[in-house]
């Protein structure tokens, strides 16, 4: 039917990646907001603080005291989800009670030792150093052969869950493959199967020939909001080589991640004039499962505010119980972020 | 391995009504919060307020009026997400690029002419004409031949999204099968074709067994938590009776769903002595599409808090990317539950 049109009509749309429906609703944004605003953000920091168990030289919960570091600083979470030591078990009754042990490793990044800062305020020499931190402790992690999913990601903002405005990372690394990344899994491998080639490098060819979506892209990286995004300012970094984890990153991609990540985060920024809350991770191969070829490396941002500094999306009754439902347009999105600045609010005053 | 222990280790737990796996960390509860602590509930209002859209004889945004209704009034929502005349269509690039026009109604069910009260505050009687409500609904939303679902659900509480305090719960109909339907679809589909019994029929015989996750029954349903319960305090109502959808409830299950609701609802306030906030909704059959006999009506309550009626869970970074997360167990859970008392702390004072 020619009338209908993306932009204007509910729709529901695929996501590739997880071969999951959203619902869209693209007239919906004129909806009044009488519901939940969040508290401005303290946006106030010095740049160290006695009180922080991330500052250098401070003490942590295990009595450990953190060193002096200059750039970034990594640790084992004092209150970790996955422990190494947990026993093998599990239970099975009637296949309606199902249960397996979980071994891993949880741990804390720091990303510098200014309390004040956030990646977007960090010079890009400086997030790059965190990127080497990434990918060697992914090689780290990788060597106990048991581990077989390594998630590095960011809460950023109290919204978000995060308990320490320090700026800082995890990564969980465990013996099975969590549920976001075995679909990941199944729906790369059967388009890889079919076609011979990777689903998101040739998502991405559509999507520059198109350029709606796209936000920016370097030498190495582009950066969109994906057709199917379910958060409302939700985005993607995809690395324009195949390549199936950040372990294959050159010198070059490295510094180009940075640029790629300071740019966007400045960006969020940049859209209410606050420190932009985030959720962030990347997705990539599992390890110690042989080959993953169809795996394409790529990050995720999925940001929560939707109307202004204060006021989010909520994903509560139909999202949990249904479907994601959205109400602007990925496409919207797009062009909202595309014509932001890159020079951070802070320092453009 | 005889020590491994799932109220002390790290472990996975299969949801059988959807396929999916979550992480639980009983041993994480020891963890200090420093984070966001929420606003204390509002919770003084009065019988009736001039600004309401839901007390009776207010104005709507759509400048009509409502009537001075005496139990539970209906009307379509002001701000649908889906409507009623979308074409027809869709797109379809390369299988990269897929979306698909919805088309659908969304309703509004005031559950009380009371602006002060909530579903826990109300007499079961009164209950009762909601379910009756919900019944009426559901069929008459069903005589569109092109509905092929119908999603009842309630947001309670501005954490959960509810933009307007005054009782109330919402209809979302739609001509498509929203992700999580066609999960629990395909999950008891799978398990009667294999064994020509209901999924949640044997589950149910399992837990009534067990006990350990029973938080109370009545003559008709069963309220426990749920062995891969995601929310700290997420319940379950099961119907006893292998019902497809609530369209086959006699006048006695109606009543006893009402009586279950209620004694739930009560012991949720009296939890953190707070209005406390959920997301409530029915799964049950497709509507138009035939037969579904391994369908088995219940209903999922999702409460966010955790720690205190200001402290919930937040499902970010890791949840998002890898896999939902809890911290407690969901027997810890079922026990706090089955100790509350089932007098309203408001009206025990
Ligand atoms: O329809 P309401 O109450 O305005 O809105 C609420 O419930 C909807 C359905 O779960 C969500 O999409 C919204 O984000 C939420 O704020
Ligand atoms: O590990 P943190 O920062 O204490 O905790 C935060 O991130 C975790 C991983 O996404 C979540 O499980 C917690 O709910 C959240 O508060």
């Amino acid at each position: 039917n020619e009338n209908f049109d993306l932009k204007e009509h509910p729709h529901s749309r695929l996501n590739i990646l997880t071969g999951d429906w959203i619902l869209v609703s693209p007239h919906r944004t004129k909806r009044p907001w009488q519901g939940k605003v969040e508290a401005a953000q303290a946006d106030e920091r010095p740049e160290y603080d006695p009180n922080c168990y991330l500052c250098p030289g401070n003490k942590r919960a295990d009595g450990s005291e953190n060193p002096e570091y200059k750039a970034s600083y990594v640790f084992t979470n004092d209150y970790s989800s996955l422990l190494l030591n947990t026993p093998d078990g599990g239970l099975n009754d009637d296949e309606l009670l199902v249960a397996n042990s979980q071994r891993g490793i949880c741990r804390v990044i720091s990303f510098s030792p200014r309390h004040d800062l956030t990646l977007p305020q960090m010079k890009t020499e400086d997030i790059r150093k965190v990127v080497d931190v990434w990918q060697t402790e992914y090689q780290d992690l990788a060597t106990y052969p048991w581990i077989k999913h390594i998630q590095i990601f960011e809460n950023k903002g109290d919204i978000m869950g995060c308990s320490n405005p320090h700026p800082h990372g995890q990564i969980w690394a465990q013996n099975s493959i969590p549920v976001e990344v075995a679909k990941e899994t199944q729906q790369q491998k059967e388009y890889f199967e079919q076609k011979g080639r990777s689903l998101l490098g040739d998502y991405l060819q559509l999507e520059l020939k198109r350029g709606e979506r796209i936000i920016f892209e370097n030498e190495h990286f582009v950066v969109l909001v994906p057709f199917w995004a379910v958060w409302p300012y939700e985005t993607m970094i995809v690395s324009k080589r195949h390549i199936t984890s950040l372990l294959y990153f050159t010198d070059d991609e490295k510094t180009a991640l940075a640029d790629a990540i300071k740019r966007l985060t400045v960006r969020y920024d940049n859209m209410f004039e606050t420190s932009f809350p985030y959720s962030s991770g990347m997705h990539q191969a599992p390890v110690n499962m042989g080959d993953h070829p169809y795996w394409h490396w790529h990050m995720h941002f999925y940001p929560p505010l939707l109307r202004s500094a204060t006021v989010k999306k909520f994903m509560v009754g139909y999202e949990m119980l249904a479907n994601p439902q959205r109400d602007i347009t990925a496409e919207f999105a797009a062009e909202k972020l595309r014509n932001l600045s890159e020079v951070h609010y802070k320092s453009a005053r």
